[in-house]
C-alpha cells in the first residue's frame, strides 16, 4: 500500500488489504464446495470458482465487517455464504440464458450438461444456507433468506419481461434488483451487522450496496451493447439475442419513430433478428442518445452509493469502498 | 374418528385428526406461494401443489409436533417449510429427468418450460428457508439446512450413478435418502425439536422418518417395475428408460448370468433399449428373486420405522403413524 496506491485499480486495492481475510475465505470455499460422494460437485464448482472470477461480493463483507471494527470469525462464514450463493445462481443462470460462455471460458452446462448445472448449484445454494447458519445470527439469516428469495423472484421477473417492450423502468430495477444489487447490499449489510454496528451504520452500508450493485448491473446492460467480448468475459450481444428488455432499450422504445418501433417490436417482441440487427439497434440507441441518458443514471447510483460512505467509520476500506463506485461506472464513462 | 377408523387409511386417519393444523399450513402456502411482481411464480406453483399431493411431508411435521404436546404456532411454518422444499425438488426433478408426468398430470417444463421450473423451484427454496427463520430456532435451522444438502447430493449422486451397473447397496441407500429419507427424517425430527420434546424421542422422530422414507422409496423404485401407471401417477418404466441403477436392478445383476449382465449392460450402461426389453428386465428380476428380496427389504424398514415408535408418547397419532409405516408397504405386498 504504497505512494503508488492511487494508480491500483480499488478492486486490486481491496484484495491487497483483505489478503489475509480472503485466504481463509478461498480455504472455506475449497472445504465446502467438496463432497464425500459426488466428485461431480466439486469438478463443476472448481470449473466456475477457479475461473478468476473478482471475489466482489465477498470482499464487501469482509470491508463491511472490517470498518465496522470486527475481529470475530464469521465474517469468514459470511463471505463464502454470499459467494456460494452468487455461484449456484450462476450455475443456474446458464442454464437458463443457454449461456456458452462465462467469465471467458465454456460454461458448465455446456461442458457437463444441465442437469449438473441444476443440481451442483441446489448444492450450493445448500451449502450456504449451512455456513450462515454457523453463525448463529438470525438477523444475518433473515437478511440473507429475503435476499435470496428477491433474487429469485427477480430471475423469474426477468423471464416473463422478456420480449415484453412494455416492460417499465420500474420492472427493470426490480430485475436488476434481482440479478445484482440485492445480493450485494445483503453482502455489505450482513457485514455491518455481525459487526455489531450501530443501525444507522448497518443502514449506510445496505443503500451502498445496493446502488452500487444497481450501478453495476446498468453499466453490464450497457456494455452489451458497446463493450467487447474481452470486456465482458462473454459474448456481446447475448442480451438482444435473448430479447432481454435493458435500460437502453426501453430508453430507446420511449423515443421510437414508427419504423423503429416495429423494428423493436420485430426484434424484441417477436424475435425475427436478421444479421446486421444487432448494429441496426446499437445505431438507434446512439441517436436518441439512449446508451448517454443510461450511462447517466449509472453515475447517479455511483454517486448515491459514495454518498452512503459518509455515515461510516473513516477507515482506509471506506476510501477504497468509494473508490470502487466510481470505478465500477469508469468503464463505460 | 369413530369405530370405523380402521378401515380408514393411516393418511385419511392423519389428515383428519390434523384437519385445523393442515388447513393453516395450506393457508400459508398459498400466502407464501405469491408473488407481487412474477405472476408466473403461483401459476407452476399452484399447478403442482394443488395436483393433490398427499401433503404427506408436512402432516408428518403435525403429527411429530402434536404427538410431543406442542401448542405453539410454529410447527404450521415448519410444515409450509417441508412442503416447500419437496415442491421445489420436484420441480428441479423433473427438469433433470425430463420428465413428462407428475401426480397424474403434465409437469410444469412441459406446460411451461425448463427455464421456470428451475426458477421458481429456485423461489420456493429461497421461501422455505425464509419460514423456516421465523421460527427463530437455530437447532431447527441447521436441521434442515443439512437436510437440504443431502438432497441435494443425493440428486448429483443418482446422476453419476446412473447407467453404472457398479453401483452398490451402499451408494443407492444414499441416493434414496436424498431423493426421500432425508426430507422425511427432518420433517419429523423438526417437529420434536419444536415441541421442545426430550432427547431421546427426537432421536426416536428422526429414526422413524428415516426408515419410514427409505421404505417408502424402496417401495416406489419397485413399483416403477411392478405397479401401473395409475398407482404412481406417473409412466412405469421411467427408472429403466433413465437407466436408474435401483434396488431391484442391483440385486438382478448380482445374480445375473453372463447373458443376462450382457443384457444389463447393453440396456443400463449403453442405454441401447430396444421394445420388449422392460418386459425382459421383468422377467430376469421375477426369476432371480430380486423383486421378492427388494420387498423384503422394504418390509424390514418399515418394521424399523415402527419399532422406533415405542419410544414415544402413547397418543392417538403414534397408532396412526405406525398403520402408515405399514400401509406404505403394503402397496407392493
Amino acid at each position: 500500500m504504497g505512494l503508488d496506491e492511487g494508480a491500483q485499480k480499488p478492486h486490486d486495492q481491496l484484495a491487497a488489504w483483505l489478503a489475509d481475510d480472503m485466504a481463509a475465505v478461498n480455504l472455506l470455499i475449497r472445504d465446502r464446495m467438496a463432497s464425500k460422494h459426488a466428485p461431480r460437485i466439486p469438478e463443476v464448482t472448481a470449473h466456475l470458482v477457479e475461473a478468476g472470477g473478482k471475489r466482489l461480493r465477498p470482499m464487501l463483507t469482509l470491508a463491511a465487517a472490517r470498518m465496522c471494527g470486527y475481529d470475530g470469525p464469521f465474517h469468514v462464514h459470511l463471505a463464502a455464504t454470499v459467494e456460494f450463493i452468487h455461484t449456484a445462481t450462476l450455475l443456474h443462470d446458464d442454464v437458463v440464458d443457454e449461456s456458452a460462455r462465462r467469465r471467458g471460458r465454456p460454461t458448465a452446462n455446456l461442458l457437463w450438461d444441465n442437469k449438473s448445472s441444476v443440481l451442483v448449484g441446489d448444492y450450493l445454494f445448500s451449502r450456504s444456507f449451512q455456513l450462515m447458519v454457523e453463525t448463529g445470527n438470525l438477523r444475518v439469516l433473515d437478511i440473507l433468506a429475503n435476499a435470496s428469495a428477491t433474487i429469485a423472484e427477480g430471475e423469474v421477473l426477468q423471464l416473463t419481461a422478456a420480449q415484453d417492450l412494455a416492460t417499465t423502468e420500474e420492472i427493470y430495477l426490480q430485475v436488476v434488483r434481482g440479478k445484482t444489487a440485492a445480493l450485494f447490499s445483503a453482502a455489505t449489510e450482513v457485514g455491518g451487522i455481525i459487526a455489531g454496528a450501530p443501525e444507522a451504520q448497518v443502514e449506510a452500508l445496505f443503500t451502498y450496496g445496493d446502488a452500487l450493485g444497481v450501478a453495476f448491473q446498468i453499466v453490464d446492460d450497457l456494455l452489451d451493447y458497446d463493450g467487447t467480448d474481452k470486456d465482458i468475459g462473454k459474448n456481446t450481444g447475448d442480451d438482444f439475442r435473448e430479447r432481454k428488455v435493458t435500460l437502453p432499450v426501453i430508453r430507446a422504445v420511449a423515443n421510437a419513430s414508427p419504423e423503429e418501433r416495429a423494428f423493436w417490436v420485430r426484434v424484441i417482441e417477436k424475435g425475427d433478428q436478421q444479421p446486421g440487427d444487432l448494429d441496426q439497434a446499437r445505431t438507434i440507441m446512439a441517436c436518441h442518445g439512449a446508451m448517454q441518458s443510461a450511462r447517466a443514471e449509472a453515475m447517479a447510483w455511483a454517486a448515491k452509493a459514495r454518498a452512503a460512505l459518509v455515515g461510516l467509520p473513516d477507515h482506509p476500506l471506506r476510501a477504497m469502498l468509494n473508490n470502487l463506485a466510481t470505478y465500477v461506472v469508469a468503464r463505460i464513462s
